[in-house]
């Protein structure tokens, strides 16, 4: 497994912990997307930036921060985890757009400018409608551009999303989802939304969340690259990579702070109802960070060639970060 | 002037002073809707309601604050003025629906669920599109509908107006605006949602601020007049009351603050322009407090009884905020 294809994960948020990062050293993996926050406010994010620099102090031998694409050679051949930081909403910069440069500054490389709600940039995938980029939006997205932290649509709807496409003169992403042709779940998205990611410059992570996936637990590997080599087709092979959305040994608590944050006080199931209020059940090909050769593999039993399983496996990530975190012109 | 007929303005955001409210006393004004702020956060807030308690301290003979429709009477018994507290923009409450009760406890009588642009909560009416009450904010509607704190929909856009009255079991207020048919500014209201605001049971509150006016500052009290008796016809003569907009001895940073907040990185220059970005000129026959007996003249000319006239200047704001203030039931 040593020195294997470079492994980039693009999403995960884990109940971090050396169990984990040595999992993740045994499954290859160079560097990883870290989800640092989903609803928490300015002062709430540096706290989370606070924890991570004791884990960084703790786990020097494991893990390192990655602030700069070229951090992710670092990493590799000091045989750690780059770990990478990105928000799955705007909630950092609260209501100010200066925040967006202080944010970049801390190491903030990604951000989503919307969490399923209403922001106030953008319409997130469950609000019933979606009017589009708002006045705050288009100041940040400029800001974004300008600073290099890279624009993440995940959870946003679809005109939002392709307006900020439009706004944005840098490459838009979806961190983690997956076509809404393979599973029709919200999260995912309609084939004009992954057209536009791609002709921007930018990359969809395939997401292996059960919610995501057709037979949601049951979903097989080969169905899995059954629809990565689909997307490929759609998008072209530089613009897929993965986005896994691992959540590993989250309590309950984790899963209601994200779908309810503090604005609901009827209890919001999201992607789950009243009767499936919980985790959903892992996969049995990807249940955590010892996995990955098993992807590797299945694209390669589904007929890719050892350049294009490089290309989804790390390497297009790592383009997107190398181009992505340049300070801009604008 | 003493004694005189119960006056109560449903706005002002003045650089409070003794000498403001020594104006305030001459004008025979019993009762202020006072904006307690227009961007701040929840921790900004408290900040505000820590200076006017230093304000009711210091001025303890001139005015107090009002945290029940009751207060109203006492203010009126010992010659004060009575302020009530009101957010312009739903940012006390941040992202939590369990600030909607703390902030009404600690006196913020009234909230605007936008200002201008989109909020958490619903759409501002500068936007270019509304697409309504969001998953938020229809949380917030219950809550504020449960704690007795009233809906105020000044700066909201017709849409997210018309549906926060549909959703709230309780009045819904525009507290400072015109009609759009006396003058077509983007903060005044069509018909229909006058209509609507009275059919709930609600208030609007005439604007004396230029912007709002046809002519701007060179508006006549008589043509100001005539605008009130065609929106009695309209609304009713209980659904009508003042709410000045008065912003006396405010610095060109505060006007701004209002229109940039800490959102826009360009200039906006609000209901003004590049070569208009001041503040208005002010009316000749209302530029203080002390000139609210020309309103009530100036109706009093326009053929309104004394008893409607008694309603307009103060009995309707009395009546809503002793309904409205109350907590609710649900």
């Amino acid at each position: 497994m040593s020195q294997s294809m470079l492994t980039i994960d693009g999403l995960q948020y884990s109940q971090w912990s050396r169990s984990i990062f040595e999992e993740m050293r045994a499954g290859g993996v160079d560097a990883v997307h870290a989800t640092l926050v989903y609803h928490e406010t300015c002062r709430e994010t540096l706290m989370r930036f606070g924890e991570w620099n004791r884990l960084f102090e703790q786990h020097s031998d494991l893990i390192m921060p990655v602030l700069e694409a070229e951090d992710i050679q670092q990493a590799r051949e000091t045989g750690r985890v780059g770990i990478f930081f990105g928000a799955q909403n705007c909630s950092p910069i609260e209501d100010d757009v200066d925040l967006v440069a202080i944010m970049r500054q801390l190491g903030l490389l990604i951000m989503q400018l919307t969490y399923n709600n209403q922001s106030l940039l953008a319409c997130g995938c469950y609000e019933s409608e979606d009017s589009g980029i708002t006045r705050f939006g288009r100041e940040v997205i400029r800001e974004m551009n300008r600073v290099g932290m890279i624009i993440d649509m995940s959870h946003s709807a679809e005109r939002s999303t392709l307006e900020a496409i439009e706004l944005s003169e840098r490459p838009v992403i979806i961190s983690h989802a997956n076509p809404y042709s393979f599973h029709p779940a919200k999260r995912n998205k309609s084939n004009d939304v992954l057209k536009a990611i791609a002709e921007s410059g930018g990359i969809l992570g395939f997401s292996v969340y059960p919610f995501h996936l057709k037979n949601g637990p049951d979903c097989t590997l080969d169905e899995f690259c059954g629809m990565v080599a689909d997307t490929a087709e759609l998008m072209g092979i530089d613009h897929i990579g993965l986005g896994t959305d691992l959540c590993q040994n989250q309590p309950q608590s984790v899963l209601e702070w994200m779908r309810n944050g503090r604005w609901a006080k009827e209890k919001d199931y999201g992607e789950g109802n009243r009767q499936n209020a919980g985790w959903p059940a892992p996969l049995t090909w990807f249940s955590d960070n010892r996995h990955f050769p098993n992807i590797a593999e299945g694209l390669r039993q589904k007929g890719f060639s050892n350049e294009d399983v490089e290309k989804i496996m790390g390497q297009n990530w790592l383009g997107q970060l190398t181009e992505g975190t340049r300070p801009g012109s604008a």
